[in-house]
């Protein structure tokens, strides 16, 4: 039977494109009038003739946002939702509905920016301190840091660490306990083993194994991935004889009930918050956290939230301890994380305010007596539990039968974790009901009548100090409070839901609502990592489908979307390069070559890929120096592994040499790594895998859609050509796998986000992604060329144009007024505006990318505001005020400073509060003035302060 | 197989009441404390002995979040899922994501209460402004309501409207297009009767009947019921000739494309606004709207938004013509209404909003041109289409075959209306696509190959006329942009989400997120109220249950959801006294007595059921008089319909003599009425249904957790005796069924907000709701003994304590000093809280509920900002600062008043901004100063101003 046609006009009309994209065509033609263009022909001939890519770029026709959502479902309802006791590191969680709302669900929270400007992102700076605080107190160590990317790096990050620490032993060996979880030694041993750190795997029952080489640091697991709890403190102590560092992989839920390790010597925590509220997300994104020892703190990766004061006096929140990171320590920093898991790491720390101590008892409470009442049935029944103390997981032996037994499991409902033929496992948690542990009772083939007593936990390892002590965990239990704290945290900051953030390199782009819908189903958000493969069907169609769509965009053959963060696939993809050396018995190959214009995180990652780091100078423009790196090339060409790029350069500029560049490199026997940070300039004009690229890592988070979140989750697939893909990231959980090096825990990485880019991409099509790159084109040189009269775009092509973003040199007005780049970007927030990216890759300018999401009234706003700026710097020159009395070097001004009696500024409060008539309505004002970064590094707190702080202000 | 019982301590910990409930034990244990009480003996106590309910209710045990999401869940997968192509009022749209995120899904403004304090409720009443705007130029009548219930009340109002503009004939007739949907016709038929009011319902292709007595107003409908366009222009010049007013029920999206009632001389245009992207709910709750020419502004039912000024010039946003209300004008009010569906206006004025006027023109030309290309293809395949012009819907005639044809498009995934034996109806809407085109052709047995031509809309009734040319419908079409306004908006208010608001008699209690889940899953939002009963079960399982909880709470027999409002509960209930005393063969009674403390809807309703008011006098305790109790019943015993009390009455206070009350009015052949707006002091201690009432409605939005939506939707339920069963509401849709005068166009009403009801219940269980109980009991005493010391409270019960909410008593005080509650309840804006209660039940007072959801801390900072305030209050009365220029007259301060140069007050910018010290953190600012109603009124102004009135600010 026939299809009936019908009229088409309102797809055409109302495509997701023209919502995504900002301006309206009466505003792209007036933007192109600005720039004296009649058509799109020159914005798009600012791409390089010789890579532009002149077919569209080969996806599905756009859908409507109805179409995704249907399609969404349908993939949601392929997957197999059972009871998860699997285990393994991931468990069930009742996220509190209050906290879904309004965190998850909130684009406040959702759409911000990584806290770098403190003052206008107080909020979720407690939120992340929270975290830091829940963790401190549950792991009995003083620091701990804004959350990592998930347990299985983190232990890889604890080993890096206790190496860096213990200096005096470098040759020597680290031992990873073997009730590590598999995944966990996969990805560490890979990690340990690019650096050249020997990782042993020893079972530990009968003590440290002899080392010749001495002991560098010892990583144990409580409970132990068999669920056993073991008294850690007799290892501990004898590995800190041989002068060794320690570092526990915990379960913080379990340190509610048991000892922590800080109370037992260990000098590192680590672990994974996913079950204090956040779901299994198919393995990801969680939280992961790391506390350390007094004295380790600036050992520490990561970010890490410290307590302040701003110029007022007033306890204001901001990252300390900056210098220790890779933007600013490049091959030299304490890790390669940028992006981590901000986000989920504020949700796991509003579980425990949710909850307080009381209440992570009562859940842990539940968790250890649902496994304790299955032990005591099992047991009864005639069954052989293993280990009779444990926390939530009870290991169940079962000669020869164990499969039988996982499938009679699933047959009702559960999924049981295979450990082998003979082994089952079965981990509770805060959702088991009586109903869950009767089916699991069922497919052991034991009816439950007959109880063993014991299983409790030894008393020796049972918790006696106090945690979460701090009013924080106890003011806010009713769900109105929750509410309230939520929404006036949220207040605090400014994230995408109230103003442009015009970050060059951020790409901060909309967070389309349709975008987001999908992430929290239950279709998608309950399947566990390890299930199996029957049972995410529509999980795995997804990812294939995204993965083949990103290569297409991208022109390479392959994708991976395991690593969890832009810095991870960096690792992956240099981590690629090494593995396809090798395998051609280049092993010698290890030097990258890294443009000194360069991200920071690409030498760090180099250095964690196992490379050496030689650093190629750049041109004016910010591309490669070619007289350079024929130089380098030809002094290190047999050991040359790579180079790494960024197109367009970091210098927001098109370099019309990268193939040139690209073809040296190859002709050196060198890869080329292209970093896909600013892809958002390329897609549908260019792709890296055709212009030269032999891998590239995309940013998800950046140029797909997937919200910031305040500094995380990140998706950082890594995409190759086809010589390279057998070197993509393996499956950490089945290491004998195909592939290369794991990089994640999990097989997927962030997983349950990444129907955010396949949402983003059908609603786009190959048209909208074309369309969506010339406006973020447009945009950019339609700001360069707005503000060039205030702040000279310090770079432009040989057309006079940019690419996606602009740098503003300020340098010359810093050194004939005093103001700094830093001053124009804390004014910039009394104007109700996000500042650019600061000195990055150029110290004394600005960095913007105004995407192709803001429309031409917001970019117009952020002109007037820069001009009105400018205005203020002029006075200043003028000498009409003092630089140290001005509005710009005594921004922001909070609320509390101007609607207040005392008033001794050199300027009105009209000028500091309203400079510009559209503030009047709806003025945002950032709660404290500027923060004093020095002074908390001087005096390091990195925990809820106590109220008396607060009082002081 | 057994089941293994797991520990139950978390449950015990964490029950969902406890984050319900503010307080803490300790917290709890404090308050008692500060009342003297040693326990909650004397606060239980407080209700009378006599009336005291000592069994628990017989409700089902309390269940987690978990499980009521899990239940939630299993029930909407009992609800089938078609393509509904009913019609009947009822249309799928595409409810825009961005929308549903910032509106739908933010108890920023979900939590708000009704705009009667409108200095912080600018954004709302902009939103309702623009639905108000939306409306006006789409009929092209001059001034659109904030809202009404449904179409088919709506068109009800329209007459009852008419009737009062038409003076002049009273005892004539109104007309009723036999084109209105049948649910109207029932509806407007019985509320009709109810008054007195003749109403015919004729086909009008032959012209209008001739009528003896002459015509009052005539109500077309366009397009028909039947899908059928007409030109309605000569009906319209006839009707007037005979000195008729004549009101069009139209369809908004078809407006865009024909002629406005407006334009073609209608006085009134009514209709739903559901389609603009409300989902389907069941049948409701969607936003009805009504516009009317010049000249009948004072006349329109329900709230209108106007534009007025405040204190500082500033353009500023408020209720207008508020004296026309029935809150101030009790039986002479325009109509009962109080809450509308003010959340559900602000969706479809934000649709407006969203698409714009092309937009809306191709959502109008895609429903259109899906009906005409179905219509061509039936013709082609032979198939009679009974018209040959229509908007969407496609009438067929199908001689005997029609339920076939339904059955077989049913099968294939489509519902379609059943007419009658012959007549199919097929309507069409935005999410009609080619797919479900060809299942109907199919179902019809056409193969869809043939195509007649024709169908075109009819040039005559083509719109020429522009609509939605003010620039908020233009300025905001990128998602990006959207999401600001919808935050912008939210930031100006303030909702529960920030403060408490502790409005008498309005029960501003937690909204919990879990009650809020299931709102919007299609398993209940994608019902159309017209989908047959098999395809409904999950929606009919939890209605019935509700139903029955509600029952049991109340101490009724009988429930019935379906008044869509209090004041439809109300009408609904009189109605049932009415059916009931009629049936007895006593129609004379028509005598309703109203306390004088009573709601002024009350009056209203009852006049509205056909009812003559009469006033009770009230004891000072706001309790009935006896003595003129007595006097009132022997005056009017044998014509005697009923009481309305209210218990604990208006006035906050528990009165020891209902059950006399009662037993009096029962005596004298009475039935006696319960208001259930203060039901929120009873649940669980005392039962309305067992002390002596025979019907009460509830207010499912006060006291059963549907948030308020910034003034609706509404949920009342009347809860009867068993005797007045048969007379609860019929369904309007069915009118040959069961039951009384049907009251909402739909038979459950307002049904897709119903879980959240149900879920609090199976959340609280018995004991929770109890406790709710005695713990808003609690709050309210202590807030009025902190507060005695400086706002006297006016009524206490015998024992020295109030019920639920107390009055406190300003006259003595604005005596002496000038100041007026409305001074202080502006001024508690600039200490962030929304005001209590103004002037009701007593002029001169504040009335304050707190409720069981504040903690502690939030009713500590009541008592602070009040006690504050008083000390301001005795600066005026020591002469220290003239009234005039005293803080509380000037409150409240908005930013751009405080944190500016020009400060000429008699106080500081400190005691303007920050009177206590805790708001120098998180200061809300309203948008604007006091707003000037009067000036409002005089130069009424009910749609989006032109943006010179800002300019001029």
């Amino acid at each position: 039977m026939s299809t009936t046609p019908v009229p088409t006009t309102r797809a055409a009309e109302h495509a997701f494109a023209d919502r995504h994209i900002g301006p309206r065509p009466a505003d792209t033609r007036a933007m192109l009038d600005a720039l004296g263009h009649a058509d799109w022909s020159r914005i798009v001939g600012s791409v390089p003739a010789g890579i532009r890519h002149e077919r569209p770029l080969e996806l599905p026709p756009a859908r409507s946002e109805a179409e995704v959502l249907a399609r969404l479902r349908e993939l949601a309802a392929r997957n197999v939702q059972r009871v998860q006791m699997i285990g393994q590191g991931y468990y069930d969680t009742h996220t509190p509905q209050v906290i879904q709302r309004g965190v998850l669900e909130s684009p406040a929270w959702y759409t911000a920016y990584t806290p770098y400007q403190p003052e206008i992102s107080q909020g979720r700076l407690e939120g992340l301190l929270n975290f830091q605080t829940a963790v401190a107190d549950l792991t009995g160590l003083p620091v701990a840091n804004a959350s990592l990317l998930d347990e299985a790096t983190a232990v890889a990050e604890a080993v890096l660490l206790m190496q860096r620490a213990n200096k005096a032993s470098t040759a020597a060996t680290v031992v990873l306990d073997a009730e590590l979880h598999p995944q966990t030694l996969a990805v560490t041993r890979a990690r340990a083993e690019a650096v050249g750190i020997s990782a042993v795997v020893a079972d530990l029952d009968g003590g440290l194994p002899h080392l010749p080489d001495g002991l560098t640091g010892l990583v144990l697991q409580q409970p132990g991935t068999s669920g056993r709890l073991r008294d850690h403190a007799p290892l501990i102590a004898r590995a800190k004889e041989l002068g060794a560092l320690v570092a526990v992989a915990a379960d913080l839920l379990a340190l509610t009930l048991i000892t922590p390790p800080g109370e037992q010597g260990a000098d590192v925590a680590v672990g994974s918050a996913q079950r204090f509220g956040v779901p299994l997300f198919f393995g990801g994104p969680h939280a992961a956290f790391m506390a350390v020892r007094a004295g380790l703190e600036r050992q520490l990766p990561g970010r890490l939230v410290g307590v302040s004061k701003d110029s007022a006096g007033r306890t204001a929140l901001r990252l300390a301890l900056q210098p220790r990171e890779q933007h600013i320590r490049r091959e030299k920093a304490t890790s390669n994380i940028c992006t981590a898991q901000a986000l989920l790491a504020v949700v796991a720390g509003m579980y425990a305010v949710h909850h307080g101590p009381e209440g992570l008892r009562a859940v842990a409470r539940h968790a250890h007596g649902a496994a304790r009442a299955l032990a005591r049935r099992l047991a009864g029944g005639g069954v052989d539990v293993v280990h009779e103390d444990f926390f939530d997981t009870v290991t169940v032996r079962v000669p020869g039968r164990a499969a039988v037994v996982v499938a009679e499991a699933e047959r009702r409902g559960v999924n049981l974790r295979l450990v082998d033929a003979d082994h089952v496992g079965v981990s509770c948690d805060e959702t088991t009901t009586p109903d869950h542990l009767a089916a699991v009772l069922a497919a052991f083939g034991v009816d439950g009548d007959r109880t063993a007593g014991g299983f409790e936990i030894p008393a020796a390892l049972r918790r006696t100090s106090d945690f979460l002590t701090h009013p924080t965990f106890h003011a806010h239990r009713s769900e109105t409070q929750m509410t309230r704290y939520l929404r006036r945290l949220a207040d605090r900051d400014l994230a995408l839901d109230r103003t442009m953030i015009p970050l060059g390199s951020c790409t901060m782009k909309l967070n389309a609502a349709t975008e987001m819908r999908a992430m929290l189903w239950p279709g998608f958000a309950s399947i566990h990592p390890f299930a199996p493969d029957h049972q995410t069907a529509g999980w795995r169609e997804l990812i294939a489908e995204l993965e083949a769509w990103l290569a297409e965009v991208t022109g390479y053959d392959r994708v991976s979307v395991q690593p969890n963060a832009g810095s991870q696939g960096e690792l992956a993809g240099l981590l690629a390069i090494r593995g396809y050396h090798r395998s051609r018995g280049a092993a010698e190959r290890t030097v990258c070559l890294v443009p000194a214009s360069a991200h920071g995180t690409n030498a760090a990652s180099a250095v964690l890929a196992g490379m050496r780091v030689v650093t190629v100078r750049t041109a004016e423009d910010g591309s490669i120096d070619l007289s350079d790196l024929h130089t380098k090339l030809a002094e290190h060409g047999p050991r040359l592994a790579a180079i790494m790029l960024t197109y367009p350069s970091t210098h927001g500029v098109f370099d019309t040499e990268v193939r040139e560049v690209c073809e040296a490199v190859h002709a050196a026997g060198g890869q080329v790594y292209v970093d896909g940070a600013n892809l958002n300039a390329l897609i549908g004009l260019a792709q890296p895998g055709e212009f030269g690229g032999d891998v590239s890592h995309l940013n998800l988070h950046k140029t797909f859609c997937i919200p910031h979140g305040g500094g995380g989750p990140g998706v950082g697939p890594v995409a190759v050509r086809e010589h390279l893909a057998p070197f993509l990231p393996g499956d950490a959980a089945a290491p004998d796998g195909d592939g290369g090096l794991p990089v994640s825990a999990s097989r997927y990485g962030s997983a349950g986000v990444l129907m955010i880019s396949w949402a983003y991409i059908a609603l786009m099509g190959a048209d909208g992604l074309a369309a969506a790159t010339r406006n973020a084109l447009l945009a950019a040189n339609y700001v360069a060329r707005r503000l060039d009269a205030y702040f000279p775009v310090l770079y432009t092509g040989a057309d006079g144009l940019v690419a996606h973003e602009c740098i503003l040199d300020l340098r010359d007005l810093t050194k004939r007024s005093g103001v700094t780049a830093e001053d124009v970007a804390k004014r910039l927030i009394d104007y109700g505006f996000h500042a650019p990216t600061l000195s990055f890759p150029v110290a004394g300018t600005l960095m913007v990318e105004p995407t192709e999401s803001e429309d031409l009234a917001e970019l117009d706003r952020f002109v007037e505001a820069m001009a009105s700026i400018h205005g203020e710097i002029e006075q200043v020159l003028d000498g009409q005020v003092a630089l140290a009395e001005s509005p710009v070097r005594l921004a922001p001004h909070p609320a509390a400073d101007v609607a207040t009696d005392t008033w001794d500024r050199a300027y009105s409060r009209d000028q500091a509060a309203f400079p510009v008539p559209g503030l009047r309505q709806d003025k945002y004002f950032p709660p404290v003035s500027r923060i004093d970064n020095a002074y908390g590094d001087r005096n390091l707190m990195c925990s809820c302060p106590p109220a008396a702080a607060f009082e002081e202000a």
